[in-house]
């Protein structure tokens, strides 16, 4: 096993960590090949403390208990516990020089701040959202977007999210993100104008505007879709998803990139996002 | 040949009225067993007069040639003319006793009430939209908001449309009957609140609420998707034109219908929709 | 309290009875207005015995504890447990004369015959898949594959089904259902064909066939996709599930069927399946 | 108006000639401040020798007459012709010095040779299909293939595509083309496996598998859906023509980037094709 890499997990009993343990340890998952989990943590009182961590996460057993010390020795470290166990995290893994991502949400302000001086010495990836097919999308976005937008006939972008019915805000956060992103591609002379919804006597569309759609109905978990329209033709990019398997994909991935990088060389220190582990960070520039 | 309807065809040179006679002419369509084109009338300075409307609408001869003057029998007329040349067609068929499908569109109030005069003695078919799917759809979505709309858990309905970006009016006529329909579906103490796009902090959604959300892309031809959301599941009922083949297909059931009815006899004087020549009246009383 | 549904659910501490028991009880929801649950029902060795069943189900405490005791009273019982544990639930529903909603899956034949049997007795819902949206789209594709197969330039079906990529079978029970059900509605004279994929030199499509299409893709927890094609149009139903909420809320549908039928009387002894609850038993004949 | 781009168009007076020269031409276009409509050629029979080429197109007056001559001057030529009248055409150009769009389809091989000798010294840009949309959402699928192909839990790739009745063959050649630029992104040790449909006891989907699914409906008139599969979440790409208009909006893009490339200079002498025109040549290299 010594050349897979060593992968300890904070948060480890919890319903996210039990699922990066089970992606990252279960034999029948290609991604087994990539990773050793060395260190399964949660906090001392946690009912599950000395139970083994692969049974804890509903797999075989992986010889490794959760366990309130953190190891002597990993290759990097995914912290998906709460924002009040975060900062031990953090400290240890400064301590140790051991890269770090951070994948717990609802951090905050000074928490974040904390995170960017903990990246001068190590390197930590995090970002709002963990999805390699959200943050996947939005550079595809802009890609399109740049590549569409001299279009004879001209190019219109929409931006539909749907979200379950309990969502008090609109649009999402993610919808904007991609609609600032894709506005930043647009380019135009003109500023982009975003429109939420449209009634009435709305005219014609105008060249600059980003159209949103918010749509809310019964648990639906999240999706995205982005509709490019041209005359004659369309293109139209969905990312959507199921369940919260997607984060723990994403952590893996950036743990596996925070130590082997592009090249199989390690980052260096600094605070990164999905952008960089998916190799796009200025892909749109 | 005795057995087929003899079907009229008022604005046969005309772009839609050719594609009545090729769906209704040509070997090739099982509609064609259905009917017999005896008359294409258009206006006298038609360039197209005296050719053969077989040939003038892309198919091969049918024997017929365009012409300005009305057969001496019909079983049944469609018009697909205009607005200004609908009145003298409603004049010969009520003269004649011939069943009539009106689907120029663009009628004023007068011809609107002209036309309920003349159901008093003959049977008429006119509807906003030839569309079957439309039409249908519309029912079908009457009917799940009917099954549905008790579920445990509750159901969330959102109306989606696309229209090409020169569409001025949002949201479109379809959407908003759709809208309608669904409402009186609901059949709620509270009454239906139509909300058009969402934005900011808007809260949990309302069981007591529809959604609209108007795209406007490129030149989409228009589409329509009612989203049914519940816990756990969810229905989506999506009807798209792709050109103006569906309101020839709707035009020629409707005739089917007036000449045989549901049970093989003609319908008797009267105006009718698109929803009777469905057998769906009242489906969803 | 008097006048709402007395539930017992049997298998109520199991991961489905668990939601039946929160969508029931949940002052949140509408439904909850419908049911008081009465009795929570496992099996003697369930850890949970004695703890209190809304607890369990993570809702409130709703002052019933799970129990392995059949209840004095109920008005209908719902069965989420296993197969080897429905017998003994048929048992004493028959006993007791309680109307009876079988939701467990994987029953055996002599289950199915000794339910059958049970329905001389009392009434009984069991069905292959309890989802409403399901249900009802089957008796909603069959209406449109009437009402559009005489259409001027013909209608044309394709299924698509998108499952996990464990599944070992394609297409998906439910497709096949789909299929046999709209071949019925289709009622041509040539006998309908299944057609499963497309390769190489096909030839045009014929009428009478019905094209089959199983995607298999990460962890879709199942959706199917009816595409009616015709000329200048098209309609598409699409069913997908999220999570397994929807088999509760279908159960409570029936079971709610069952002691108020569809006119407030309860439905005499009888073996029914969930078109009968939703009153669809014969929409397509 | 010396600045614009001074294009002929060759084919001026067919249907989709008429379209370039409309897309080029119409002042409401923003793509008309790119070109000036210089020549607009036909061949000497054609009954619209001599009428304007901007009302032949359906637009306003642009004071060019649809002839049979070759002008005296252009910036680059457009090509919608028939293959039987290519030769000439290639033959002008390259007598000419003139840059070449090629957009008839249906060339022999002898014609693509002709095309490949011809590239020696004037730059011509071919390709099987003109639309932007369907060459960029190759590029963009080959992207995502090479981002996700690694993720945790595995990557399924499935090829959906639609089109209408009478398309003869299965699948189309721009499905099979997709799944190759996708294999070749899939980099995998064991060989990509083609599956083409499913039906019967399929076992497990493989790692190493393309899902093809030739739907075949109505009038379609083309759609290709590359559906990426992962746990917890999924991106669709989704391309869709709804008429010509994109063929010739891509024909304008590809005169632009002859005229100007990627970077104000104009294309040195060689074959290119709708890759190169986004700037893509080589981008999952």
């Amino acid at each position: 096993m010594s050349k897979t890499i060593k992968l300890a997990v904070h948060g480890a009993a919890g319903r996210m960590g039990q699922r990066v343990v089970a992606l990252a340890a279960d034999a029948s998952e290609s991604s087994a090949a990539d990773f050793t989990v060395v260190a399964a943590i949660d906090h001392a009182g946690h009912p599950k403390i000395g139970q083994d961590a692969g049974t804890v996460a509903g797999i075989s057993q992986i010889g490794v208990p959760v366990a309130a010390d953190w190891p002597g020795a990993a290759d990097v470290v995914i912290d998906f516990s709460l924002p009040e166990a975060l900062d031990a995290c953090v400290e240890q893994c400064v301590a140790n020089a051991w890269p770090l991502v951070v994948a717990t949400t609802g951090l905050s302000e000074a928490q974040k701040n904390s995170l960017a001086n903990a990246a001068h010495s190590i390197p930590i990836v995090w970002a709002p959202s963990m999805s390699l097919a959200v943050n996947l999308s939005m550079r595809v976005a802009q890609q399109i977007t740049t590549a569409l937008r001299d279009v004879a006939g001209g190019l219109d972008i929409e931006i539909l999210e749907r979200h379950h019915r309990f969502k008090a805000d609109a649009p999402s956060g993610t919808a904007l993100k991609f609609g600032e992103l894709i506005g930043e591609a647009m380019a135009d002379e003109e500023p982009v104008m975003h429109v939420h919804g449209r009634e009435g006597h709305t005219g014609q569309r105008t060249r600059n505007e980003i159209g949103y759609h918010a749509i809310r109905v019964g648990d639906n978990p999240g999706e995205h879709t982005i509709v490019f329209g041209m005359l004659g033709e369309r293109i139209e990019l969905n990312v959507a998803a199921s369940n919260r398997d997607c984060y723990a994909a994403g952590a893996l991935a950036a743990a596996k990139w925070l130590v082997g990088g592009n090249d199989g060389q390690p980052m260096p220190a600094g605070l990164y996002n999905m952008f960089d582990v998916l190799g796009m960070a200025d892909a749109a520039k």
